[in-house]
């Protein structure tokens, strides 16, 4: 018998306006390896935003009781043609208790367990998860919990590829985020040297506060001189950036550049032959990425995702990186919330506007059962 | 006994002159495996400009006899440091006949034959080469052999490189250069599917009169619908862009990642699977390079050189590289001059205003004996 409980959708419509809305939604009976998680707690990553509101003129909208009506601008309403009039459910992660399990001898294993859970729509009282990709949170609250996927996998995921690129230093950006905590803790437990570039004293504070040895202000005036030490320091030739736009990325290179410049004998016209290697996991800013011809033609840019790394890892290293959030849900990979919202409350305007600024510090966890 | 001959050389001082001259050298004799190369022929190539001029105001600069001095503006003056009050020579590579050798086997050998060599310091009379990287021309003049390096292997390295990366479709940015040519050749000779893009109505057709089945023109209105036909019909995520700045690599991306989420069946927030890799091997414009969030994660974008490539790609690769090469000097891999110069000539002004240009198709050759 299928179950109801109210769920959250964003439909961007073809004349471009973006309604997010609460409604009523049946939840079928799980089969096979599913199972039916009653949802206590998500929070909203910046994965999650994209989708949620992406760029819409939140600031403008039309807000009623659970609704939420807001234009698309240009570019990003074309950019988007492929959702249109489509009305998607949104909410990577989550945790809850698990009040229906399939057939198959792993949902049932679950059957009224609290877990963390990846179903896709997590902005819901209820979600249909797939067992294999749950984790049973034991003790732990599903507060504690509802991030036991995005950060904690994706801190523990530049570990694991710098290791596989024989890599002993990162460099990682925006690094007082929730996410940054935890690689901080990481690349101590492990002994990776890691390389913090945060925007504000305060957030150089959180990371001091945490133990971590390298951390430069990239709103200070000696920002390139104090990277470029830290990176002399270290061997970080290897680098990770939510930010996406602008200049961090380009700014990381140069750093390297200069500090493996100023280690050569000879003038070489074609720069270093130190192989430069940067990452773009997110895209806090929206603006384009700006590269200078500034450091010869030893570098490498990519995107990074969770889910293609997770799949060229393979499935032992997953399940050993999720072993290790289990067992540190409450430390190393423990997150904080500026503020819990009902599913009605993610749809004020107060709210909106400001969890869509993705403030370092200040994410939201909503709980939909208030 | 040394050998006297005159050499160009580039000088960028401290206090922002860049002065080019050229000036009487003592060519040592040559020990083990080198040789004393009687310098007959040597091309202009964008890879030698950049040591050569740089980025320097030679429309302002002063020129007398054999000398020419210009300033250079910032950033680029602070940005080349590390040659500053340094005396340079140029030029990458070059052709002439072997006059002196050392004692090896290898070099003993070459003695007497026009070789095509990479000295380094090709703007010269005389040039100490290895003996290893000479290819011995035979028949083919020294005009016809003085560009075998550089444009050959880096265009049969694309190639190369796209095999070893499993790809069947390349695509190339200014691809009617010399380089673009040979790489249409060795396309068709490969079987390698080949998207030329290029910026002129009229050399659509020079690459048409060359078979080449995808050229399309980034100038017409039409440009990214005929990107992603070609992308489509071809299967190219996979390029290479000497201009690197601007948006060159951004439209390749663009245009892959319209073409595979128009395969997908479901809107996926992050984009296609589709991975999409792109190469930067030149700097035919100075500007940034831009790139936009409209493509999701699955990007990656190098700096491509050849002499990185070669050394991972291995003495037997590039051997066989080599061989090929020689094979097809006159055909696959001849190049097409707009103008000789002698030293002097090289640094009069309207020479100097014109090939700093590097307009397509209309590449100098140094002819340092006139």
């Amino acid at each position: 018998m299928p179950t109801t409980g109210k769920q959250l959708f964003t439909t961007l419509s073809a004349d471009g306006k973006l309604t997010v809305e609460v409604a009523e939604s049946q939840f079928p009976d799980p089969t096979g390896n599913q199972v039916l998680v009653k949802m206590e707690a998500a929070p909203i990553n910046p994965s999650d935003l994209a989708l949620l509101l992406g760029q819409a003129d939140v600031e403008n909208g039309e807000y009623s009781a659970g609704k939420l009506v807001a234009t698309m601008p240009e570019p990003f309403h074309s950019a988007m043609k492929g959702r249109h009039d489509q009305r998607l459910p949104v909410g990577n992660e989550g945790a809850g208790t698990v009040v229906a399990a399939g057939d198959s001898e792993m949902a049932q294993a679950l059957m009224g367990q609290r877990v963390a859970c990846v179903p896709g729509h997590a902005y819901s009282q209820y979600a249909i998860a797939d067992a294999a990709m749950c984790l049973p949170l034991g003790e732990v609250s599903s507060e504690d919990g509802a991030s036991a996927f995005v950060n904690p996998m994706t801190a523990l995921g530049f570990v694991e590829n710098a290791k596989m690129d024989g890599q002993k230093a990162i460099i990682h950006a925006a690094a007082a985020s929730n996410l940054g905590q935890m690689l901080v803790k990481i690349c101590q437990e492990d002994g990776i040297e890691l390389v913090n570039i945060v925007r504000k004293a305060e957030q150089e504070q959180i990371l001091r506060d945490l133990g971590a040895k390298w951390v430069v202000n990239s709103s200070a005036p000696d920002f390139m001189a104090k990277l470029m030490e830290a990176i002399d320091a270290t061997d970080a030739y290897y680098g990770f950036d939510p930010i996406g736009g602008g200049t961090t990325v380009d700014s990381c290179f140069k750093a390297m550049e200069r500090v493996a410049v100023g280690k050569m004998k000879d003038y070489n016209r074609y720069g270093s032959n130190q192989p430069k290697r940067m990452f773009i996991y997110g895209r806090l800013d929206t603006g384009p990425t700006i590269l200078t011809p500034s450091y010869g033609f030893g570098w490498t840019l990519s995107g990074w995702l969770l889910t293609p790394f997770l799949a060229q890892a393979g499935m032992e290293t997953m399940q050993r990186m999720r072993s290790r959030v289990r067992e540190g849900l409450t430390s190393t990979f423990a997150s904080h919330y500026k503020k819990k919202v009902t599913l009605e409350q993610m749809l004020e305007k107060d709210a909106a506007c400001d969890y869509r600024l993705m403030k370092t510090g200040e994410k939201y966890l909503v709980t939909p059962w208030g």
